[in-house]
């Protein structure tokens, strides 16, 4: 017989009573019922009830080990009486009667427990992570995770992509985030930098002739953490086609992603593909947002045209003064009480608006303080134009461009969640399209990147040459899941001379284009293919599936929110010899001086 | 129509002919013919005969385009004359008449080709990477790269092993090589290591209740880069199970590793499951080495008897003096000419023998300076001992333990190349198990670990309560393919007591076992599973797939040999303001002083 396991701890039943078993694996909990102990034994497939009789020669061991203690129990396989069979156990037909009892690994007193659903705080669970580990929904989040990755890799090798590793380490990225430096030992003076992504690598890929490119690929920012991002490492599914249009960068990010969140939705709804493509500008219009939620079902409207010049003197003022009207629908608001309009204006103010007017419709018409002062005839223009009926309400954000644009949107999030409106259940996906290339730089006055500086402007050279710069787009957009961005991505600008312009607009010389770029312009220059591709968040898919607000529940050994890693003790001190060999010293800031007190 | 391509270059076929198509590729190779033109249009799939007829609208274009532009071209497929049809070329009983010609990327003159097979230095080879890697052999070994790590992933999860990701930026290894740093910006003078290997991560895992783990997990090691190793960072498949014997581990690689070098071995002959084990004594004892090559056919065998007080002194001698004199046949050679004796004579003073006694065997017996010295009946005695036959040869190597062992080893492949007797198109893989515990260090006269701290000690703490530390073996073993070793593995030491036992016969005192290896001896406290793995090289397997002696061949992006990537320019200074930031000053080494002249 094995040394340690015959069967798993899921494996026995009915069918397998009068058989010699051995089972290994953690005592997951032990009862003490008149006489008898019972232990629950728990290896990683399920959980087996284990029996020492009174009297057993192996009780003594058994009584004396604790929980999450490793043993390994061998005896026959018993049927359990009607009275105690246990339908929720898969294995709850039967119980091990344990004749020999080893154990492979006693458990100290646990700073926390395994079993049950208690409690702990970040610091216990991730410096005992190895314990924190076996509990179950942990377990399953990082079990998800490696489904989801490896389901992830059938689906781009399926479209006949192959996964290739890109350097890790590699050159300081020009741009972007801040990323982590390594010392180069034999190279004083020197340091090799980690990659925030793969992006100069897979586009040297199709360079080198690379036709379809993926790779789970570990990235890495020296950033502050977040509830939805690991300081330190993350992981995405980076990809890159060559000679592929958008749609076609589309089509196969929508194949894996509905193929992928059916998979391990669990029955959830998934957007069918292809999915919505909603434009950069009409996002901002109707979602008031560049990551639109398709759950929330309300759209804003802009209503400017009914309020300008109109009875309603604030809002004709703003309509007058080149700011704009948004109004966001409040399907059945109408016959609220005053109170849920007073408290939607508090939050309003709380939140960066003036307030938040509103008209309630009525078979009488439009009430409230605004409709009081609007013309009739605007009244109705604004129920007509929004489909309202008596018993709805319509809310309106008012201001200037961006601002209001962003504050209407969170008015459309708030009132859909007072009002119980987002859709459950669902992965709602859509794409923003057509991103500006360039914006205005409040500060400075001048032009700049709005994204991606190496996206290919639509239309190219010529609307370089020709265009006002804030009016150009580019082929760079984002897909969106329930209102989280997954990614961005682009066509890229593959173009040297196009690349050259494009930065000359936002301000850059061409000497320092090449200075800052010259490894990937160079390589353009030796015949490059027109490619594009994008970069979803593996992390954040796994969130979303498990339903998990905090990236580092889906994370195996995650580095805590300082980016310590309290298991290991990282980061650590290193000894002087190992500084002097990097060429290395330490230069600590100086403590500030204490402030003198007059 | 796609804008750029309806087909592929490898896709079009003789009843194509009379449609239009669409191609994108690059230019690899261009021919005027008689005022026609004919371009050899390359894709990753094939290559397509591009014809610009004499007259066509696209000639001017299409004269001037370089050679690696990247082009589109539309026009209709046609059928080759029988003559000029090419049987070597998927495509070639047609050719593609250009109507429509657009450069997507015009090349500038090229660094290297890549049509033909002209040698480039590594130096220029590393630099144009992306051109490099358009080149067909390249090209192909980073493909097989990517198939390779596929299957192995699809082998280990249709074994039931989960891809789990440990962490990258972690804690200083305690042991082993020189780790990479990672300075910590949030910690002032801490810092993180890049992992050697994900070995105590791996530990964890199981200690956390995965039963079966494995990871293509990249390795990060500041060593010097030799042929088979890269300066900087690998891939391992890094495999652990909880609950197995070393048996399980070994069927595990077995049916992985036979499975893959027949997937990709191109027909060259695989080792039978289960492979060769040969413990550790016996390697050094029959083969002269712990990597055994079983191509191979020659054995060592142990003479010292036969010449123990025998007539030919020399080798009297060493047996006397506690040596030993180790024959290793050479079959057919005994009529060889003198020559062949004296070459391997001088070969053998050059690589530390002391020369390289032999006889041969004739009909009439043993013959040469040996057997003229030695009775008659110890040079049968060998011959029966050995099984030769008249016409063979035999070769003595004679001194002390390891040294004899392993010059025995040299001179054993020696032979076989000069016999040519090395098996051709196999891939033989063992097991070289039951390495010891312990070795004797030379220098100190104490005793160290002769391998892996933390694996088990065969015997347990008896074992090592009771037994002579030389004489203790440990459940460690490395897998061997053509003489290669692919990697170590080890049947892990998950028990505390035994583990600061072990470690305090090497000399270490419990309070630094617990200062340096606390993390994973506390996780051991908490109730740790039996477990087991091992870790072979991605890239080593790659490399005896694609028969490539030189690790680069199988990188993407490799670094060269002095640790510099010189297509991104890493390493590289960082800015002050950066170091600053990282609380790190460069602390140059001074400049040795110029030596002054008398």
């Amino acid at each position: 017989m094995h040394p340690y396991r015959s069967h798993s701890c899921s494996a026995l039943r009915a069918s397998d009573a009068g058989t010699t078993a051995r089972l290994s694996g953690w005592v997951h909990s032990k009862r003490d019922h008149g006489g008898l102990l019972f232990i629950d034994l728990r290896d990683e497939t399920g959980i087996t009830q284990i029996v020492i009789p009174a009297g057993s020669p192996v009780m003594e061991t058994a009584e004396h080990v604790r929980a999450e203690s490793v043993i390994t129990v061998t005896g026959e396989v018993v049927l359990r009486d009607e009275m105690t069979r246990n339908p929720e156990l898969a294995t709850g037909d039967i119980e091990l009667r344990a004749r020999e009892f080893v154990v492979q690994s006693a458990a100290a007193v646990l700073p926390l427990q395994v079993a049950g659903h208690e409690h702990y705080s970040d610091e216990v669970r991730l410096r005992y992570r190895y314990i924190d580990l076996r509990r179950d929904k942990v377990h399953r989040n990082i079990r998800l995770r490696s489904a989801v990755i490896a389901s992830l890799r059938r689906r781009m090798t399926d479209l006949d992509f192959i996964e290739l590793q890109t350097p890790i380490l590699t050159a300081s990225s020009p741009e972007g985030a801040r990323d982590f430096l390594v010392p180069a030992r034999m190279h004083p003076g020197k340091f090799y930098a980690l990659p925030q992504a793969p992006q100069q690598f897979k586009q040297l890929a199709m360079v080198a002739g690379f036709d379809r490119y993926f790779q789970i690929a570990p990235c890495f920012r020296d950033e502050a953490s977040r509830a939805d991002r690991s300081p330190g490492e993350f992981y995405q599914l980076d990809f890159e086609m060559a000679f592929a249009t958008q749609d076609e960068i589309f089509a196969v990010l929508e194949d894996v992603m509905s193929g992928l969140f059916t998979e391990f939705g669990k029955g959830r709804t998934v957007s069918a593909t292809p999915f919505e493509r909603i434009p950069y500008a009409r996002a901002m219009k109707e979602f008031g947002s560049d990551k639109p939620d398709l759950r929330n079902p309300l759209r804003i409207t802009d209503v400017t045209e009914a309020f300008a010049g109109s009875g309603f003197g604030l809002f004709a003022r703003i309509a007058a003064d080149g700011g704009e009207i948004r109004a966001i629908p409040a399907p059945l608001a109408g016959d609220k009480p005053r109170s849920f309009f007073d408290k939607l204006n508090s939050w309003a103010r709380e939140n960066g608006g003036g307030g938040l007017g509103y008209i309630t419709f009525s078979a009488e018409g439009g009430q409230g303080p605004i409709a009081k002062n609007l013309e009739a005839e605007r009244v109705e223009a604004i129920r007509a134009k929004l489909g309202l009926q008596a018993g709805d309400a319509v809310f309106f954000a008012a201001g200037k461009g961006l601002e209001v644009a962003k504050f209407s949107g969170l008015v459309r999030t708030r009132i859909a969640e007072e009002l119980d409106l987002i859709e459950r259940d669902a992965f709602r996906f859509c794409w923003v399209t057509d991103f500006p290339m360039y914006e205005l730089n409040e500060e400075t006055g001048l032009v700049d990147f709005s994204h991606n500086p190496f996206s290919m402007p639509q239309g190219g050279l010529e609307a370089l040459n020709t265009k006002d710069p804030l009016d150009i787009l580019a082929y760079q957009y984002d897909i969106v899941c329930n209102g989280i961005e997954l990614s961005s991505g682009a066509v890229r600008n593959h173009l040297p001379e196009v690349m050259i312009r494009a930065f000359e607009i936002a301000g850059y010389p061409e000497s320092e284009v090449e200075a800052r770029f010259g490894g990937m312009l160079n390589a353009f220059r030796y015949g490059a293919p027109p490619h594009g591709g994008s970069a979803p968040g593996v992390d954040r898919m796994v969130m979303l599936l498990a339903d998990e607000p905090n990236i580092r529940e889906v994370i195996l050994f995650p580095l805590n929110q300082q980016g310590e890693d309290l298991m290991m003790g990282a980061p650590a001190p290193v000894p002087p010899e190992r500084l002097k060999e990097l060429s290395l010293a330490i230069n600590l800031p100086k403590p500030k001086p204490a402030v003198k007190k007059d």
